[in-house]
């Protein structure tokens, strides 16, 4: 399978600590990070530019940036996990996961990075799971693995760890929400264990961060963007099962869900899927005979249009300063999409973006996948 | 909901003996018998005509016609029976049944008669349902009839059974396989008799006659062309259910299927249903909104294309002899289309349709639906 073109050039040790660093940087999300790269030629640059932006933006005071005493700090820790930084841009960033709009700057993978670089499937659902819904997702993870997919999950209880548990003989991946070394639910220890000795486990956030609700949905847009696709299999209809598939869906992956008896509340989520355009999936069979008629063509685009648009890297300041007054009085707390903003504001698309990115580093705005921001409060 | 225009001139009760006679006579089935109607222009006139239309199709001995004995013996047991006939054409006639392609030319109906001139919905499924099957069955029927719908079903064990008792109050038709007095199975002799009570029996065969593994799959095209709809809770792969099912589809009604767990045998026949395009059902609110963004449309045109096409009354026997020969030529042990057939032997068309009721008179050719016809051994 191809993802699409990627940039990867290889990143010296210098260029890999300021990526660190200025992801670590206040207001920097992954999206604008990608900006600054992209604007600045490196995150080197960026970390000198980012102070000047931000106040062109509006902020006060100045930009909090992350010091190299805490890098140093985070790069450590990881060193003694015996964990790995994998970095965006870099050859063995897995390629799935690198070719999504909001994809993380950097990764911490612990185990088997090898295993990032076969073909994978998420398989996710319910922690309540049903004795029969846990031995469909452990048949299906085993038939994927020996097919040649690496499963991935999200350590939790009921599905999750069925599937992990039954594919840790092929190769399982484990994305956990907070650190790469912090095992949730507790009583995953030697589930945790056993797929570090055989699988691989990955992270966005430090070591030593406990995770929390929040994180959970940004963890769960990793689990499909690693994934050529994702199956539900138990699901009620407020579980974050779905919130994986959705992520699958705006990722252009595809969709798989398990049905069942509208009896079942935990069938509800994945009957829903299936009205609305899942793949109704019985077995392994019916995966890998999707996929295989996917593999003759290429993958579908992404339903956002996220990619990176450069910005030319200098305009006038009087041109920037009356882009700005625009931009700002045309954002709202409702996400907009850049290209309506474009239109609307009747600047040079170029004056836009800068000004964009002035206001993410100042705190006064916020990116959303599918190309749109909205204004946060002052 | 409109079903479209159909003939409903009233019938003398001549034409109706007559009409009675022609179904029962040798190698007259629905579409033949319609094709006559419509050649002759009445049954009186067919019952003149078919001895010397069968003799030019290659019968060597007389065709054999219901005497006005036997007629009068059937009619005499239906009216013992208070059973009423009701005739295609007749304007009582239920609108959705006489509009597909091969519609009984008459059907026998006990107990409440104007139940057929209201909205149906077939519910269908599994004799060895589970009780979850059944209850889902029960609580869709009570809501279907509270909706305003007469539910249709088979008087089977299982699902039909639980869809005809929950619908009892608000009224249910049983379309049985044998005659409109038949109880099959046995155990249900008391649904009938509520039935007869409180709903409406339907049967194509005369009264008395034993149901036949052959009769089902006829009487299931009866169950679909009552209804709007077909909604089929359980069955496995060989169930009926999915006969009735796709005799819904060629129909142009909609079908609807209540997912299951891939481990229960019973819900792959649902399953696959909702892959071949069926709509995933949990609840009545789900049909009934798929029905009402039908009402702003008109009924989609059936997948046949079998309407009634006359020939013209008298073509010269050396033309009609010249055809016969090259349509039998052509004609094989498969099934094709008329419209090929047509094309392939370079003739008039009314030249092929006249060979064709000839032969089928003759046994020697028979129709299908979706305007196809094969050859019979001689």
């Amino acid at each position: 399978m191809d993802f699409g073109a990627q940039p990867s050039a290889p990143l010296d040790r210098n260029e890999k600590f300021a990526r660190l660093r200025l992801i670590r940087s206040e207001n920097v999300g992954p999206i604008t990070f990608r900006q600054l790269i992209a604007r600045c030629g490196s995150a080197i640059a960026a970390l000198d530019h980012i102070p000047h932006m931000a106040r062109r933006g509006g902020l006060s005071r100045q930009i909090r940036i992350c010091s190299t005493d805490a890098a140093e700090t985070e790069m450590q820790a990881a060193r003694k996990l015996g964990a790995r930084l994998l970095f965006w841009g870099e050859a063995d960033y897995p390629s799935g996961l690198a070719a999504v709009d909001d994809s993380p700057p950097l990764i911490y993978v612990r185990g088997h990075p090898h295993l990032l670089q076969k073909p994978m499937l998420a398989i996710v659902g319910a922690r309540n799971a049903s004795t029969v819904g846990r031995k469909i997702a452990g048949d299906i993870a085993r038939d994927l693995g020996q097919a040649g997919y690496v499963v991935v999950s999200g350590l939790a209880r009921g599905i999750d760890g069925a599937a992990h548990a039954a594919s840790l003989a092929t190769g399982t991946a484990a994305v956990l929400a907070g650190g790469v070394d912090v095992v949730y639910p507790r009583e995953h220890q030697t589930l945790y264990d056993q797929i570090l000795e055989s699988g691989v486990h990955v992270a966005e956030l430090p070591p030593g961060i406990e995770p929390q609700a929040r994180h959970f949905p940004r963890r769960n847009r990793i689990i499909s963007g690693l994934s050529r696709g994702v199956l539900v299999v138990e699901a009620n209809l407020q579980s974050g099962s779905l919130i994986t598939a959705r992520c699958a869906a705006d990722q252009g992956r595809e969709v798989f869900a398990i049905p069942g008896s509208p009896l079942d509340a935990r069938a509800l989520g994945p009957n829903r899927l299936i009205r609305d355009g899942a793949l109704l999936t019985e077995s392994a069979a019916d995966i890998l005979a999707a996929l295989q008629s996917l593999d003759n063509r290429r993958i579908r685009e992404p339903q956002g249009h996220g990619g990176i648009s450069a910005p030319p890297a200098a305009l006038p300041d009087s041109l920037l300063e009356e882009a700005h007054d625009i931009v700002t009085e045309l954002l709202g707390p409702v996400p907009a999409g850049i290209d309506d903003l474009i239109r609307e504001s009747g600047l040079l698309p170029a004056a836009v973006l800068t000004v964009l990115l002035d206001l993410e580093l100042a705190g006064r705005a916020e990116r959303h996948s599918g190309n749109r921001v909205s204004r946060l409060p002052d």
